[in-house]
């Protein structure tokens, strides 16, 4: 077992009717007036903004509104939100939406206090220090709501990079899956199979990790039961609240413990990938690549795939896993394939180019630009 | 799936020789002198203290050292320290040992802010202060390295208590899995059973609580397991550390997420037993009366108590999952009844009697003292 640490600090409040603690909670850590960031307007369908108004104004609280935080969130709008926390000397942030804003918020928390928050993804300055961070969740995916990492895209560049410091973990994330039950399915799908990838990029280094790999194993399945159920009820309260916890521990440190920090190539392969098609959802992207590389690298650690395949897929084949694997990405309605989404198999060479910009990648193995072709191949 | 906080601070690190790491942290984290509670010597053999009193010296940590904590740790030792810490001017805490010099830490750390500590016990004053907290743990078993309750007994008054709050979480434990490979036999298993016990407060509560039940059920059989092999070979450094670490992740809040809080029970007719019959350890007493309180309350949650048979024990019926229980226990040489440690049949009542000074006690069942001696009589 390698060695590893454990910190995450993030108290996390979660189940039904939780929003409404949020007032409370950013007055009893001593703060008066916060930045909300939020995406397009769904918190005001689904009753979170006003419930997120009410408990702020009841506990005396100011707020500041930025909306506008799009899916693959992009540096410009996280310049104009730090402005905006400038001019009006908030002193938190509160966070409203799903991953995108979650972590824009981040970038925002950081950059308030550097010149060029960009810097610090392109590792040329350290974040440390942040505006405290609150959260309320409204989609479970990426769990960024109990880590300190941030992805951010800078469109003019093509580079969709993250940044991580240990001043970006969320105070307090406040996770109410009842607000997720009518989420449209596509998202519903999509947060679960981020959760999966997440915990992939770990299992997959594992060996004799026995507590960790067992707890994986335990996740992954979680999650598939719970997408099946909701796929078939989507007002399923139980398997909401499980699919998000799962996707909340998919990456707060428990499913890497000892893990040597993941491989996260298939990350960095999408992140190479959406930067030029910033219209492939991030999770849509991530389960066409991960059975591809899946494939490619099977055997630079057989038994570890094998055991996935027998644990998760119940099949002794690693190929019988993938099959599986892809026809439950079909049956839940997610693409497969590069083509699918519209990349044309002409552009592999350039986003391999795009994503090697930010090698070395995966650990593995370690790609160079003829494993990342062949990977995006695979997924065509 | 019920409401539930989770809210875990402490920074584990975890590995072979990471007790090298602690003056770093201690001076990182701003502190200059520290007072060192352990226990009676044992971390002179296994190369602890010397890695301890090497690391804080070379990162410019002035040490003061309290020894003398025991097993089943009381009262007046805690005083002692607190007065010891006062004296010598300390700024932080450094525990190295196993659960009783980590519970007793906490206490000194509480403590050396309040007139009297043992009110905070009795629930008449709250911590809401305490001196900064380091943990290098030399015993997995209790979890206390990554919680914030402590348990401490009043021998004059032959209780044994529990306390908590937010103020008492370490800053940072250091878990050296490899410290422990040379534990006598019946200290590892002390561990494991404990560790158990503590999944099983919460597990018997749950019905759909899919995530967390799942990985419930993974410790349990990961420890199970552990213990087994390292009955084969104590020096099995992987399963040292995979025991280890989820001991610690039985009670950091993870194996009860969304389950009320746990049961506490049979802990506390432990504490009743123990606090009268100091001589029998922890976790010897937990083995004893967990079987029993199973025996007693199973109906309240049946179909909970089979699908523990079924997924720990691999068998349908309850009862025989208790018999693989205590099967289990004989072969680690563990004792199944109160009779094999000494306890008197007529003594039964004062036991009974002592446990309910503590009433209410039981969720999933309230159990008033006919309850408990049944439970008593049950484990005779």
């Amino acid at each position: 077992m390698e060695n590893f640490e454990f910190f995450s600090p993030t108290k996390v409040i979660f189940g039904k009717d939780t929003v409404s603690r949020i007032g409370d909670e950013v007055r009893c850590h001593g703060y008066r007036r916060v930045l909300m960031i939020a995406g397009g307007g769904s918190i005001k369908g689904n009753g979170v903004y006003d419930a997120t108004v009410q408990s702020l104004k009841t506990a005396g609280v100011e707020m500041v509104e930025f909306w506008g935080v799009r899916p693959n969130p992009v540096l410009s709008t996280v310049y104009a939100a730090i402005q905006m926390a400038r001019e009006t000397q908030v002193d938190a942030i509160l966070a409203v939406g799903g991953g995108s804003v979650v972590d824009s918020a981040k970038a925002v928390a950081g950059g308030f206090y550097l010149k060029d928050i960009w810097e610090a993804f392109e590792n040329k300055v350290l974040i440390e220090k942040a505006l405290p961070l609150f959260v309320i969740l409204t989609l479970s995916a990426t769990g960024s709501e109990m880590n300190a990492f941030a992805v951010v895209t800078k469109t003019e560049e093509n580079k969709k990079w993250a940044v991580g410091s240990p001043a970006l973990f969320p105070v307090v994330s406040v996770i109410d899956p009842s607000v997720q039950v009518r989420l449209p399915w596509h998202q519903t799908v999509n947060g679960g199979v981020d959760a999966l990838s997440h915990i992939m990029e770990f299992y997959f280094l594992g060996s004799v990790e026995e507590t960790t790999i067992a707890i994986d194993e335990c996740l992954l399945r979680t999650i598939i039961r719970t997408l099946d159920r909701l796929q078939a009820d989507p007002g399923d309260y139980d398997s909401r609240a499980n699919l998000a916890w799962a996707a909340t521990l998919a990456l707060n440190g428990i499913s890497g413990a000892a893990l040597q920090g993941g491989d996260w190539a298939t990350h960095m392969i999408e992140h190479g990938l959406s930067a030029l098609h910033p219209e492939v959802a991030h999770a849509t992207g991530l389960g066409i690549l991960f059975p591809a590389w899946i494939q490619h690298v099977q055997d630079c650690n057989l038994r570890q795939f094998q055991r996935w395949a027998e644990r998760v897929w119940e099949t002794a084949s690693v190929e019988e896993g993938l099959i599986r694997l892809r026809d439950t990405l079909k049956r839940w309605k997610a693409p497969i394939s590069l083509r699918e989404v519209g990349v044309k198999r002409e552009e592999i060479k350039t986003i391999a180019d795009n994503v090697m910009l930010r090698a070395p990648l995966g650990r593995l193995k370690n790609l160079d630009q003829q494993d990342v072709e062949a990977i995006l191949e695979l997924a065509w």
